[in-house]
């Protein structure tokens, strides 16, 4: 039956929303691999230290279901009090939207009819559904679309703090911008967004300090060049895993939006967080089952997981149960393990638990989550509902 | 409804695996984007184009679906003459099998249990599924799981052509291995498979046809060794997009596992051919399609593609319409395109095709390619049925 575009592309449609129950537990050993695990409980202890660290300044936690993909994390996220969610572009917060989220924010800006129109869309269709503008033109299409959905659309700022991938500049240009976004019935004006994703890996926890405060006084220097307009700024987000326990001190910040603290991954591990590594504050809680399945040299064991099971854009995975080996990808569908002094020996056929480089662009090549309970099985499937969903 | 790990997993229980129409076609400038693109005209030019090279040798075609894990582009190499398609992962050819295809080769060893019996369950319901095999234990798994289904498995030996990646060893080792085999009776030894990943994109045409011819002269001699020892080798399988003209020349060589040649990418186009760009022999038919979306900075521009929408194990992608602009990964959802001299203007809005850096694991982000014809339309949507697929 031929359908239109978007109907096609949809993928709430397509996938399940919500965990899907298993007839009998499985247990771990059991999967087929490569397949995605999550360590439910360390899961669980780490949503609640984020929830604990924020509770002490009053921070809003905005988490980024970027990261996830996943409505079931998401609501566990808004089940211990998050005031919402991030979504980083419009189809995934279409997904999260048809699985029941209400409070969404858009943190990318758009620049087509098409897209401004579906975001206008969701926002007559949702509770809170709110996106960030950079650019006077952009801003003058939303507001054209939220008069035709007849709804009157929330817009934040979004401000460049001198990383050069989204945003507009600090100070004036912003400030012009609120005013063309005030003219608009169709537009209010809800707040300011400053994500300074280029210092969220800097290793050195001082260092990371430092900029995080000049970057948020910079942003909120811009806030009260705004409000002393007459603008009043309800919301000013940002932050993330890198930066949560430093930006929630800053008493102007509303809320944070991280996204990698529920999982954790090899490149905020590598991170300080005081004189402690990362892994010590959040626990890795995601990890990729892969299968050692031929041993064509000494010294190496090739598993059966590579570019299709592992983001590729920065560190290697590391095979946290077994020191002494080092991963290498090897091509699409491999990587070979090499073994260092005191390496443990490996078998073909033995599973090694892989931590994950980048848990979004990892979760993102996966289908399905496979959380493993406190009693070593997994009992449902989580869908990763948003996945794949960029557009 | 509870229901069983497999059938859960199962991709072929859930996407479509014919191409599906659009009620109405759309206009390549209404897509939303990041969005897969296939300029089908070119991909028809360069399936005719491997085609009539290998029938000047009479060399067979057992094109690798890991490239593209579409059934509609399996079906399309069918027609116009492939022998069998190779899939890389068992998933991968059960969801081609749903699709009706029925000679597969699963060109990477399994090791556990799980994955033999599966390999036997689908051996046993198709034409002619084989697998290759590179250890002794794997062969009496595999041994014992064609027995209990009911089956008599065809499999290859992996020869490692010093890779270090699969394989066992030339010469001695690999005749020991299929010494075993014969003596197996659920197991058919029907031939070796021997793939050089590792000299498939050296730059120098030279250089490569002398590697080429070396490696197949050593897997010839196994083969030799092999024959001599009273087995006969049916088929001798290899080669990929980077030496299918050199392979194919070696009348061992019966058939050849070339996958990006359909669709190209920046990585194959890099190599030369004789003394021309692989670019004048095979044409780029895949791109990604991005709008241009925040301007933070002079100099650049901002688009809406990033380690979601593109592979990013090797190079970056090409705004090949636009020369002077220079992509640069800007995190999971953006890219910025950097203006070198002479780039043309871009505002926002605009939309930019992109040439991908590897087409593999870039088609393996989608869920959809939308093919492109000749009158700049979409007619139907590309399911990429096998996405993910790597278990």
């Amino acid at each position: 039956m031929p359908s239109s575009l978007l109907a096609l592309l949809d993928a709430s449609a397509q996938r399940p929303l919500a965990p899907v129950p298993l007839e009998r537990p499985v247990a771990v050993d059991a999967v087929p691999t490569p397949a995605l695990l999550v360590d439910r409980p360390a899961m669980e202890r780490n949503l609640a230290r984020m929830v604990e660290h924020l509770a002490r300044t009053g921070t809003g936690l905005r988490p980024h279901a970027k990261m996830h993909k996943a409505p079931v994390v998401a609501r566990r996220q808004l089940e211990l009090g998050a005031i919402g969610i991030c979504c980083a572009k419009v189809s995934e917060a279409e997904v999260m939207r048809a699985a029941g989220i209400e409070r969404i924010l858009i943190t990318s800006p758009v620049a087509s009819a098409d897209k401004m129109a579906r975001v206008a869309a969701l926002a007559a269709r949702s509770e809170d559904v709110r996106i960030v503008v950079d650019d006077a033109g952009a801003v003058r299409g939303l507001a054209d679309a939220a008069e035709h959905a007849g709804t009157r659309l929330k817009v934040l700022v979004d401000l460049d703090p001198r990383m050069g991938r989204t945003g507009i500049a600090l100070g004036q240009p912003a400030l012009e911008l609120v005013r063309v976004i005030a003219d608009l019935p169709a537009l209010e004006f809800s707040g300011l967004q400053q994500y300074a994703g280029h210092i969220m890996h800097l290793p050195d926890a001082a260092e990371r300090r430092r900029r995080a405060r000049d970057i948020a006084a910079a942003g909120l220097e811009t806030r009260d060049l705004i409000i002393a307009d007459g603008h009043p700024v309800e919301v000013f987000t940002g932050g993330g895993t890198g930066t949560f326990d430093m930006d929630c001190e800053e008493p102007g910040i509303t809320d944070i939006q991280a996204g990698s603290y529920v999982f954790m991954d090899e490149e905020y591990g590598a991170i300080a967080q005081g004189n402690r590594s990362r892994f010590e504050f959040f626990e890795p809680a995601l990890f990729v089952l892969v299968t050692a399945i031929s041993r064509p040299r000494a010294g190496t064991i090739t598993v059966d997981g590579g570019y299709k099971s592992f983001a590729s854009d920065t560190v290697a995975p590391v095979a946290c149960d077994l020191p002494g080996l080092r991963y290498h990808f090897a091509g699409d569908e491999h990587g070979v393990l090499q073994f260092l002094e005191g390496a443990p020996e490996v078998a073909l056929g033995d599973r090694i638990r892989m931590v994950t480089p980048h848990c979004d662009p990892t979760i993102n090549l996966h289908d399905w989550m496979l959380p493993v309970e406190a009693d070593g099985m997994v009992h449902e499937l989580w869908p990763i509902s948003a996945r794949g969903c960029s557009w």
